[in-house]
């Protein structure tokens, strides 16, 4: 097996500079667009990987006012070869053939950016590049166009089959860490001492897809509490004064955090391949494992609720109700038991409704986390009032918490039923949360 | 930079069976066409890996027959969606919006081949798959059109950006050596002693491209010779009483042989990136390398100069020299030295008006190997009559071999003339031994 | 996990030359002698590495001569200081304290061997020494004085804690499987295909323990064939026309083969741990294992047969039954089915009685294989007559092959019955063949 | 090479549960001291592994009295076998051999701890023991005896030749870079930002040396800087303001921190191999580099210049010039320049005394970091006043540092001068700060 780690070592010689057979043959530097031509010519075939480092290398020097022009021009001049599209439209309405339509409708960008992954370190640029097509999008809407391009040639590339599932812990190195850090979404992670409380201890886990030109970064994470019951408060988890459970005891995997990590790779989907191979590979390690749930934010409840109350009775609650679930924080803080036990059940009941009925003008689901879940065949477990009381919980949620389950029985079941019916499974006890609909 | 290497013993897990959440939900088998149009619905969202696993099973068991009739299927029921494709048209006509036009024209087998990708161990059995697809092409040109589509997606997935250059050497697994035996194409390695006789020495060396998904199984290799001048005759770099040169010493690497392994990756090109690469390394390691150099065969002379000699004075001959050029094997051993040596000076003649003037009635150069070199902007340096006596070397080449150079500087310049303008750059010494075209 | 690999490249880099800091001060080359008590000396603290280097490559142009003459020095010149050792006597003969004098009644050449480690690849060099030193004790008996410094230390340096146990397979570098090949001393490896079916096929393991300052030299291998029941002929197990099993049906670990590789550490004593770990990993991996035995020679059943042949009545045998097993192997052939069967019936008599009552003038057990594995703690568990009928297998034991059991539970109680009291644990089947003693 | 990676993997077993044939007959737990006999018994031939792991196990659960017992068991029951003591003495009165009398008088606890290291991580309890041991003996003295026999041992078994240099960066896993944090013994590192400024800018560089059993805890290493000149400054060095010198351009090996690492090795000598080692890597990586060179504190400077300033006139200076050099640090600072230059003179002129005069009463140079790089062969090079302000470098050495050269082709003959000599080799620059001697 160790041979093919070596593999990896060469891939990894990306930073390394080209010195001798693949060198641009002459010291001028030439515009980028001309550099561009070249490597799609006949130059290319000969020069390719010096002439893609030399692009790539023009690139970083770039301004965004110099970047906003180079995605103007892939825009423009890197399209389909429009002769060669009418030649082939022209065949297609005599002999029906959609082949060489297919080829001749391709952008030109296309095949370019095929020939910059040439260079040592190319994948790494190119996704960095689209990143910056974000911000210059956001300008120049057109741009889109360019965007489609790349997501087409990264959806191919970042195939979950080309992708390595790799344990992240505490003997993994600094800079593959130092990235845990930095793209942690959902529960931030303070330094380094609260890294390793989330990696070391035996009843945690941490798991990352990796890319073999990404090498030491990380593409998504999750990460993952073993435990003997399903957790219903982010804090039960991460008090730094829990006990460890030995993970041969645990009987339940909680993947508590999923966090995307490459911005330029946006809208190409690993989430769900990772929380199931994790899921099998935690099984395998663990065979005492037999639940697999989330704990999970919702983080649309709030705006969703705001607007609820806006309107009288939109979710059947009387006025007094509403006015109770309106109070600012500090007047919830300043509730006696009762009243604040009160505003738990009704901010249950909201939740289920939130998740159960509400829908976009679209007809979706509103919350982005729950249509992630469902969509991948999970359902919708618990909803935990008070489970992350932290200002962003609150915030984003009222502090309520849910958890999803994946039930392998079930997955494809639950997937079609939301999918093709946009049914939301949810148990039974959460269905007993819905209040007869309002109205 | 270990890290890294432990990614790829992930990525070699390729054999292990799915025990868990990926798994078809049901036990029946299902025909392949209701697989694959699964794998493209919404069930292959939920459960694209095991779908995946699920078709790749059932192509591996079929027959030929059972082949031929999933390709038809792919060419028949997998093309472009034909109801998208019309409004796609139709919009064109409209806004001359060439991206939809574009991504509908795409035939769904694409689709279908990343999604089998998902499979683990999914790119080895694609890549086997096409070669079956040769197969059937024979029978069936039309599928061509399916070929087409592999080749597209190979050429994007097995970009030289995603290879990885090792080094194959004695300390080599064997399952990856075993290989090497099995793929040599040009110099046959007799067995594991022959073997050790190219990869051991302190002269030599291999090298290979690798992609992370077909980890034990080289893409390309060249076999390499250090020396201290340009070698003429095979058997001086194969004899294994040789002796053995300090790598230090050497001036001159010899690439003697260069072997595609995977048939089904046919059409898309490594050599010229491996050739280059290699020369990158070696120069690295090695600063006192100054010469790059082949030592190669030229497989179509024979049957090309036969041709020439049937019309009288087609390359200049008088009828006693085209005589002594098609006398037998056995006729030529039983030659004296001086006829020998005449008939040697008129085989020179003949290769350089091969490599030189000759042209396919396409107009292109006629030896493949030739096409090769050239067209990665070496230059033809040195004509060898005699360099290769094996029955092999005779039958194809009357025993002659060349030498294509490498130099930096020039192989930009030596591209362009070639791929532009036809024009074979050569040494002054091959020049001299073109004779005045024939009348 | 993959940081540690990474460490053993660094000990690999044996063969690198120094270039620097540490290189002896001088070109002029010295006598040995002097090198070696440079290197004892406070020149050996300020350029150890250099001078250790200095004198193994003086070492290594000796001939058959100078060695000898090296290990006469180490003898008469690498003893104790007899100055100090004079004192340190005296001084336990007033306080008794046996510190000072265990420290300087030790030869001088300990330390002069722990200052030759310092090289890069010193220890094998070392152990390569001790093997011309056994060449020159056929000599030299005294020379033996020497060989206890090294037996001492090689003792101590290859202590099983600092051993590595590896799995070798197909996919083993070349550069160790050759060694295998070349190893294997108990059923001859033929050949790479040979090697290939030992290792290849799913119900086949081969482990080995490694040193990492020997790191592509195996000390030691063991070869086992999982099974469904107690094999009894070599042949089943190496047949190539064999069914292969599924390695989780088996039931049974077969140890058929294991062979030491270093000469030069005779006496220190693996395969011990190795069979035990072995046993466990096996376990670990295939939980269906339930029984562990060896297939194993009896190589001195031949020579003790004839001896007690020569004894009339020696082994209860009459007149006509040793005349039978006397028989040379020509007309062994040649009896027809019930004499074969009888002869076959007395020789699992012999054996019996040669396991279990045939005893050395020392008193100890006559086979070395059996001293071996009954001193691990393993009971003979069957005696498989026709077991093996290579030439080797009919000249060492008539063809007699033997079954020793490791059970578990019992390991320690056989062991502590052969060590102290010099029984050999037996199953009831073999026990059964032994004849009542011979009168 | 990487077949040696994994080998790694499975020394780093080390924690893993013994679950079969390895484990000690009966459940009930014996008393250390039986353990130990059993170990060194023929049990402990059957059954070492397991013994070796109980007696471990037990080990660990000892409180300092139950270490402080087991330690003066070792001392007393565990010394050499006296009786066999007693026939080797009387043996070499008749035969003058002394190889009887060295084994027999080994004490037996040298054979105890070799079969100790037999439990998986042996190696590394037997480390820490060690460490137990330095408290029990501040206790007890008589337990010098026990230690010197693990030194014995552990001089033996982390022999540089088993020792593996590996660079430390910031892709080195965290466990072993905490480790790094913890022990830097000289210029303490803040928090895991500031251990990033010594690994990761290009003119940095860290090794350390490594046993194979101690896989991720490393046992010495150093820090270099790399840059244009012998720096005087620590704070130059250590600044994270300071502009990053690409490494090819340097010409300076700076080692300004040498951290031992494991306290139960002290007194088994790595630095020396290190730093030379280092040195030789640098130097091929770096050709450019021409000067290796220590910043290294002088932690005896303070209190041998406060007793010198106690006895009038003993190091020449008057008495105005002696209360300069008493003034407190406050009064220090309060100095106009003229004073602080004076007094900066002073320092210079005592620390040269000090360095090359000054001697212990054992006629020692006095300084332990002097002694280390003199005592490897360097030579004093240059005093820096003012080269460390911190408070531990004000309160050990006035802010004085000092830096030590190492010169391939002087440093055996420097070494013989200190060692044999006494002679400090200094650098005229020092020399020239040497006033006359004090009258």
């Amino acid at each position: 097996m160790a041979f093919l780690g070596d593999l990896l070592t060469t891939v990894a010689d990306r930073g390394r500079a080209l010195i001798g057979f693949e060198r641009t043959g002459s010291g001028r530097r030439r515009p980028l667009a001309d550099l561009c031509e070249d490597l799609l010519s006949g130059r290319g075939e000969a020069s390719g990987m010096a002439l893609a480092q030399a692009v790539l290398d023009e690139w970083d020097r770039l301004d965004a006012e110099g970047r906003l022009g180079f995605f103007r021009l892939l825009l423009t001049h890197f399209g389909p070869d429009h002769e060669r599209l009418a030649a082939a439209l022209e065949a297609y309405r005599e002999d029906g053939d959609a082949g060489p339509l297919h080829l001749a409708s391709e952008p030109r960008r296309q095949e370019l950016f095929r020939r910059l992954n040439l260079a040592p370190g190319g994948t790494r640029v190119l996704v960095r590049m689209r990143e910056s097509l974000f911000t210059a999008m956001k300008e120049e809407p057109a741009l889109a166009a360019v965007d489609a391009d790349f997501r087409h040639l990264f959806a191919s590339w970042f195939n979950r089959g080309f992708l390595v599932l790799r344990r992240i812990d505490w003997r993994t190195p600094a800079n593959v860490l130092e990235k845990i850090i930095r793209y942690e979404a959902v529960h931030a992670i303070a330094d380094w001492d609260d890294l390793r409380r989330r990696l070391e201890p035996g009843d945690r886990r941490c798991f990352a897809f990796f890319h073999p030109q990404l090498i030491d970064d990380p593409l998504i994470f999750v990460e993952v509490a073993l435990t003997r019951e399903i957790p219903g408060r982010i804090d039960d988890l991460l008090s730094d004064e829990r006990a460890v459970l030995p993970a041969t005891s645990a009987t339940t995997a909680v993947f508590y955090s999923i966090s995307n990590c490459q911005e330029g790779l946006r809208g190409i989907s690993f989430g769900n391949f990772l929380i199931k191979q994790v899921a099998e590979d935690l099984k395998r390690e663990l065979p005492g494992l037999d639940v697999f749930v989330t704990l999970s934010p919702v983080p649309g409840f709030a705006r969703w609720l705001g607007r609820a109350l806006d309107e009288p009775g939109a979710i059947g609650l009387s006025e007094e109700e509403a006015a109770l679930l309106r109070l600012p924080q500090v007047e919830v803080a300043a509730l006696d038991e009762a009243g604040r036990a009160r505003r738990d059940k009704l901010l249950g009941h909201a939740m289920a409704d939130y998740m159960l009925r509400a829908r976009s003008p679209a007809g979706r689901i509103v919350d982005p986390v729950a249509r992630f879940h469902l969509g991948n065949g999970a359902r919708l477990e618990r909803i935990n009032v008070g489970g992350n009381l932290s200002p962003r919980g609150l915030r984003e949620a009222h502090g309520v918490m849910v958890n999803y389950r994946y039930e392998l029985a079930d997955i494809e079941a639950n997937h079609e039923a939301f999918a093709s019916r946009d049914i939301v499974v949810a148990s039974s006890a959460v269905k007993k949360l819905l209040r007869p609909p309002a109205g």
